[in-house]
């Protein structure tokens, strides 16, 4: 069921660990919550019912309240000044996504959280090509 | 990189969705948080500062508390009564699952952290065999 | 005033420690939460105030989940394994209260809230009747 | 099961709402959170595990923050000027009772939290007095 | 740039310490979260959309519910006996102030925002004269 | 008792409001959680209580929490692109404040709190050039 478990063994995750308590970073807590938005949003258009439209607003509000923790997280936490040097663009990538978790926020627009989704893609790309998923997480991300 | 993207258009999720606004769910959740635990275990009995030992203390007590929130949240809120049918030891695995996720809060013992990464792997189990993947993730699980 | 007091003596509560710190559990805490969201409904249906029907909603939905968390902190915090065996239908009760508790989010409905304090009424029973009052209360509940 | 239903019938608990959608108020709650307080003090107290300290300590704080915020809610939403008139000792009272919170936040001392035990059974008699028990609670308190 | 700095060098600020571990305190957090309030309601009146309007409930009920916050923890951490003999009125301006602020929360009032700001200014007077600014702030406010 | 009122007057303020509803930013909510993380290493530094030690670290824990939430909100939601024109550097100001904030988190070094509030001082600069001080706050900062 783990076929990364061979790939990434336990003594090499050990050696990432970086001087947080922590260590385990995944911009999939990131892309969930985005979904949630989406689907929400969707949800939200395909309905007439008031009471169900005010609960799609307040529950939006919450999951992309979190994508922007979780991005924040990312980006102090996760990325250090070597990364930046690979990925010159690494804080703007960051602050338009930021910007972008708050358009999601502000708006029930689903082109507005497909464009989110995409954007935390490209900072998923940056966290697998830094080493992310063979340092943070244990057994790899399950498939 | 979205391989799974092809065998489950946009169309089938959509279908997908329950009567809860979110409906998207992963126990990869779970496992994120089950996963700081034990690196915070590790990292907590690899150290001789106070200082550190106790802030591990903290921040466990705090990630094992999601853990048992992100599984939860999949208990009561995922499942359904024709999974029951399917999986009849469904609630007892939750109950153990939670009850494990506790003893990792109590405890600085990294068997029982991985212990519960084993009890979230079959949970994981039962969510895809239900069509979990499928249908609350939007385009699959990233690999 | 505490007339329960002489009834359950302080050296019997130590006793009924368990491994966790807290060690005090109530069902009231779950329909205190419950309480409110009838209320809330109960208002909400009473008004024709925009502004004020959108507050109720909010404000049900962080109730509503507060249900939900006394309810699962009950389920796999304070029920144990020899619980189980006198209530067979331990798992199933709170899996059932969880999901009306999810309705009373949904919706806006008196008779779900009504429906879900019956249910939490059943859960104190069998609170009680595992002996929930004598060992977790300080000086058993006031009247 | 539940005797003071007949006592207290629906309709007159209807006329006690107030202008806050909640409505529902019961220093229960403070009482839960400060029992807890108790018991965490005591289980430290008759413990040597470092670890187990720690962790009392951490859950200690959570739970007397929470009695102040429990206190803080019935001190300015349930009780109005008139109850003022009548208890002219109103606020010294509620201040007393959070100070002496602060102060079982502030130490491990069992002593400390038996005095806020009794300081909320004074808060309890006041909504009592006040008709805290048939205005704000659906069916009254259980027994 | 700081020119408070010189007026209140930093050993009087450490004597000023308390018994609590922040003892950092400034009616400024509430005010802030009082302004936002205001802002809201401004916003919220200015505009014809449904779901910003909606938005704007959802986003004021959780901060003026942050201004109580900040309101409490002011009235039972900082204030001391010695402050009540100079002030005899504190505890009913902060009743008042608190009351205000669950109307600020219950309507759309601007008015009823302003007014709350004007009592946390007086709120803030008391801290001033009691020594608030010398006792509690590093190196006093920034202009 | 406020200077400022006359310089700012209120018309400018509702033009300064942006799409977001608080539209309300100051850089004084994460100053005063970082003063508060000053003190209270000072406080641990000057303490051999154990108990209180501890305690020292769970508090600061969550006010270095607060210190980053604030600084990830000034920097996602009140700079705007202009601005970035203006200081070139203002990602990595806020990259390194956060870093920074990360370090007050996990030491108990005093010197390391007092590099973060000169940090913020820069912040503090940045916000009011770019007119923070007229634009977000209803009647300037108090003296």
């Amino acid at each position: 069921m783990r076929s990364l478990r061979s790939l990434f063994p336990r003594t090499r995750v050990v050696d990432a660990h970086c001087d947080i308590p922590c260590g385990v970073y995944d911009p999939e807590q990131a892309r969930i919550e985005a979904e949630s938005c989406l689907r929400i949003i969707e949800k939200h258009d395909a309905s007439d019912d008031k009471h169900f439209r005010a609960r799609c607003i307040h529950v939006k509000e919450e999951r992309a309240e979190l994508v922007k923790h979780h991005l924040d997280v990312l980006w102090h936490d996760y990325f250090k000044p070597e990364h930046l040097e690979r990925y010159p663009d690494l804080h703007e990538t960051f602050w338009k996504a930021s910007k972008q978790a708050s358009k999601v926020k502000q708006s029930v627009d689903a082109g507005a959280a497909r464009e989110l989704l995409t954007m935390i893609d490209t900072i998923d790309e940056m966290w697998k090509a830094t080493g992310g998923l063979e340092k943070t997480r244990v057994n790899g991300r399950p498939s």
